[in-house]
């Protein structure tokens, strides 16, 4: 079996980790609302300040094979603020390409990300899940979360486009 | 009826916001959780890099009162990223204490965050409700916002204490 390294993203890797912001869309039945260009992704993740980081995960090739390391998964996560808790990590987008799913890969990208967050001291991660989606449920459960909207009720909201424009009045 | 200003919160102000924070734990019936100090909320937010942004909502004394500007709401916000859209702005928290409310400044809050997110180059704001505050949800709905839970079926997940460290092998 090939081997399978999680790495922190680079610059370099803005162009993979847009095509799989794609596939994942398509998987969640959303793909029209992908609006983000390579170029956003490069300036908003790798500049001074970044508002997001990303883990990716790559298929190493075997000894002698002349192609190179394969990206077939991400986990895009930020620090969000709870008056709870303090600082947090949202991870806002996990995903692994279909033929590689069933070796373990997104629960090493979640173990990674918990890793991260403990290390920044926070004290808990969130994340949101589409509730068609029962193999990634049962997965976060598995891994000791708890689907907060199930237990506590909690719904999210958006507002956008039109609506938030006649909000703010512009 | 007494004047009412919504204004970026100061460092002077956590000692209100933490009450508020508190009376809307209350609120929601989950108070047990709250574990952040006044001393926190000055660091984590009036640092040179903060981690989350304020607004306050204070009630003006009337002329000749001697007592001075009362606070009595917050809408704490902080910015996230779409993989989607780029970067937007998440409300944490927005409350307004009860004898304050039925007049407009739970919307005031928002429409400002509308206008800082528009601002800051974001086309959407989010929040998450829970599903039995049927008054808040009833106004987020009225000002424009779509209920995703409802709409496209995402759930909140939550790690946390025992469950993240298990997972980060820690």
């Amino acid at each position: 079996m090939a081997s399978v390294r999680i790495r922190e993203a680079e610059k370099g890797d803005c162009g993979h980790i847009l095509r799989l912001i794609r596939e994942l869309a398509e998987y969640e039945k959303l793909s029209e609302q992908v609006q983000i260009s390579e170029e956003a992704l490069r300036a908003d993740g790798f500049g001074g300040n970044p508002f997001y980081h990303c883990l990716v995960a790559e298929v190493l090739p075997a000894p002698g094979e002349p192609q190179g390391p394969r990206v077939v998964g991400y986990g895009l996560y930020y620090f969000i603020y709870s008056t709870w808790k303090g600082r947090n990590v949202y991870l806002e987008d996990i995903y692994v390409t279909p033929e590689c799913r069933g070796q373990g890969i997104g629960s090493e990208i979640i173990k990674k990300v918990a890793q991260v967050a403990l290390d920044q001291g926070c004290s808990q991660f969130r994340l949101a899940v589409l509730d068609w989606n029962q193999r990634a449920m049962a997965l976060y459960k598995a891994l000791g979360a708890q689907d907060l909207t199930e237990t506590e009720g909690w719904h999210a909201f958006r507002f956008e486009g039109e609506a938030m424009r006649k909000l703010a009045g512009k």
